[in-house]
């Protein structure tokens, strides 16, 4: 078997658990990891694996897994699909999905590559399961509830934020899809904690929800990745009522996007050229293993 | 909007929610009801919708919606498909699903014609989540729990037997994907209750199962289409073990799997020529309206 050889874009939390699901992936080899500098020690995990600040010195790559935060996703994605890098990320702001699609998808298709977006677990298989209660009751409501957990785009977003040295955001379900945002920080010296905590709360991430930023003196000392998700649809198949449907997870937030990620990666090799959410491409192109095995093993 | 023009082959149990379904879908026309014999009286809800007994009676077909029991499938599907007409059908034998694939995907084929198979929600709908779960975390067991509810295909199943004049089989859940059938039976006259049983317990279709046969006066007494499913997935994702899922249907069976059937007959107008199992196909194209609005809506 020919395997799939994967670079890894950044190593945050995200990347880290990238590399587990490689090594755990019998069809996948890893190509090396990218930084943006190596001014750091290199961690003791990588010590077999090239590290690099150029995808080029990798030798031939078939697919990026971009694991840096959303807001850089749009110019690392286009810079390795223009050499033909197929690319796989777990964009999640939701409303600019459509807007990156469509930016990607012309360069996708311009040199011959692929590139499977917002492939985390929401936006991802979340989004999967979502499309398929749709199908299967078309009319009604579906409610995503997440957490409690801590969110890894807001905790970003929250640390982007100027003069917070470190945040955690924890997403707490508040029913019907409503959630609380409780943003703990760690605050930068020289900076007042009122001026922060009102900047957390007008960031785009937070302006929709209700947010409490509360200042704490160790981010590290409270940090637990596990997440959870209740979806639940209501609805109308054909003309019959009260169809109902529920879908749970507890699961490490970062290993499942990493791994959701991965199967991305795998699936990218199977598409037309081009830009993909994860509802337009088949599930079993999410799985390793030949056709026969898995339709019998999964329909 | 052109619309799809459907043709609903059988008019039992589930023929009867797939107009239902079509009537209650904007893309979709009803072109007729085909029938083994119009011996019997039109039924009151088709008084405005054409019943034949050859599909070529009804003009222009784009999918003839298989509505028949399972056994009669890959003959149905292939008489269709040679006249250029996509299908969909819900069989539920598991262990032939393969088979039937190989067999209807040539003659799709070599008529330019589409067949999605198994697609009601196990298989079906349920085989997607299956599929999914295995993707997010590639090491661990997933059980499909079952019930308490009417199995359609082992009642179908039941009342194929001689001597027995009508069947309900009951899906009661063990856990861990183990079950127990309850099938009541309706006996027909000059029959001895002990040998229609002791054949009902042999058949393929309860051979494998804890199966109890009782004999009652009338199935109709007894009879409630509620169905449900509990499916549990524990795994790894990457590394990180003790991955925990979990989805949840508590629906009318024929309702549902009626609803699935127009969302793959609307899906077989966007595949390419062959025959496909639900997890080979995007479950967006499962859904009705365009791709924007529904990427934004749901990814």
């Amino acid at each position: 078997m020919k395997k799939l050889r994967a670079a890894i874009v950044g190593y945050g939390n995200i990347g880290k658990y990238v590399v587990e699901a490689l090594q755990a992936s019998p069809d996948f080899e890893i190509a090396g990891v990218v930084r943006r500098s190596l001014s750091e020690t290199k961690p003791l995990e990588l010590t077999d694996i090239p590290v690099v600040t150029d995808i080029a010195d990798l030798g031939k790559v078939d697919v990026a897994i971009l694991s840096t935060p959303s807001r850089k996703v749009e110019e690392n994605a286009k810079k390795y699909l223009e050499m033909g890098i197929n690319t796989v990320d777990s964009f999640d702001i939701h409303t600019d999905i459509w807007k990156l699609k469509q930016s990607l998808d012309s360069v996708a298709k311009a040199h011959q590559a692929v590139s499977i977006i917002s492939a985390g677990w929401d936006p991802g298989s979340d989004s999967v399961v979502r499309a398929l209660l749709q199908a299967a009751a078309p009319k009604g409501l579906t409610y995503t509830n997440f957490g409690p957990g801590m969110s890894m785009g807001h905790s970003v977003a929250a640390k982007s934020v100027e003069g917070v040295k470190d945040a955690l955001s924890m997403t707490i379900p508040l029913g019907t899809g409503i959630h609380r945002r409780m943003v703990y920080i760690e605050l930068k010296e020289g900076y007042a904690f009122e001026q922060v905590a009102a900047a957390i709360k007008a960031d785009d991430y937070f302006a929709h929800d209700e947010t409490h930023v509360m200042q704490v003196e160790d981010i590290n000392a409270i940090k637990d990745m596990g997440h959870g998700v209740n979806m639940t649809r209501k609805g109308v198949s054909g003309k019959t009522q009260n169809q109902l449907f529920e879908f749970n997870m507890k699961i490490n937030n970062p290993a499942l996007t990493a791994q959701i990620l991965v199967a991305v990666a795998r699936a990218t090799v199977k598409q037309q050229p081009g830009c993909y959410t994860m509802i337009e491409i088949p599930v079993i192109d999410l799985l390793a293993g030949d056709r026969e095995t898995l339709i019998k093993q999964l329909v």
